[in-house]
């Protein structure tokens, strides 16, 4: 399998994740989500993607997936490796909802192009666009908190690692970027330490990855 | 089963959609997003759903289940009415690509939350707001037009319902009420006027809601 993505990015991080806690292996194409202009906007790539977004896995009878969650998905549908969502019907439910809680929750509002948008065509300030950054942050998370408090152990479902886990440390990762203050999260801040500590969050770290700058 | 929702909101919409099409009952219950500073942040409600969003449904057993792609997904996995996700994997992940193309691409940064916040918190114009409104729409709708030529038949996928067309109908009768020109997207246009000449989709239709206004 091929795996397009791009160290900084978010939804790239939590396939590497999910691929590592699979223990599968997957070449990584790196696409450049800045430099000249963004090469996720060249020919070649939105021929592979249309929607000009990484990350993109190609199967080995190259066959093209996107969309992160989508992907992950596909790990679970095809039986590869440990499986990432729990049995019951209700729990996987859960399962997904926490993963939907940070990736149509905060992450789409906060993500590159939409931070581009807002300071190139909108011309709005840095301020207002930390502003921004930050209030989607605590939006998510205070919400996110409540879930963890209900339904977390080590990790965010429970003591074993889920596709839940797999959204939430790159989205971590992404608002200690900004710099958004995290003390008001303690089970957030705590399953964080827990993944962090383990080798398939470590090696899928974006500082890890062989394109980090 | 219970369904908290909104005759209005895109996300409620959606899960009506499939209930519909998987001939399913759910009693509805309305959740009124702009009334008293929307209802959905009455502490009754936020115990059910710390998310503060629509629709949230309750399970025969109390069980909540949040998110409506989650939800839908609760639906496939345990096994109620029509199947609405292909049969393998990489179709499946295909399918949920769509969803996701509107669920998180299109739809977070145009919901009513976020439209609140631009104009309230950011102060910004009505037309600052409608020129951000439109502009993620055609973005995502742009891309959404090349998944369609490559994967849709008489419906987003194939010709056959699926959840991408759970997720587009809601997403496509939102940028109506919002007057964005379709013209440049024709299997758009041509899937909407399928599914919308269809019972469950009919059914499922705002206005045909108990809450209208």
């Amino acid at each position: 399998m091929k795996l397009y993505g791009y160290w900084r990015s978010s939804a790239a991080y939590r396939v590497r994740i999910a691929l590592n806690l699979k223990g599968l292996d997957a070449e990584q194409l790196s696409v450049h989500l800045v430099k000249n202009g963004g090469e996720q906007h060249s020919d070649d790539y939105v021929a592979l993607n249309p929607q000009h977004l990484v990350p993109s896995l190609v199967l080995d009878d190259g066959t093209v997936l996107t969309q992160s969650l989508a992907i992950m998905e596909y790990f679970e549908d095809a039986g590869l490796g440990l499986p990432l969502l729990p049995e019951s019907a209700t729990d996987r439910a859960t399962v997904r909802a926490m993963c939907l809680a940070i990736a149509c929750e905060i992450h789409p509002l906060n993500n590159l192009r939409v931070l581009q948008y807002l300071s190139g065509d909108m011309g709005l300030s840095d301020e207002v666009k930390n502003t921004w950054y930050h209030h989607w942050i605590h939006e998510g998370f205070t919400a996110f908190e409540k879930l963890l408090a209900r339904h977390s152990g080590e990790y965010c479902f429970g003591d074993s690692p889920t596709l839940a886990d797999a959204c939430l440390i790159p989205q971590v990762y992404n608002a200690r970027r900004f710099n958004v203050p995290l003390d008001n999260y303690p089970n957030i801040l705590r399953i964080e330490a827990h993944c962090n500590a383990t080798q398939a969050f470590i090696d899928a770290l974006p500082e890890n990855q062989p394109d980090a700058q």
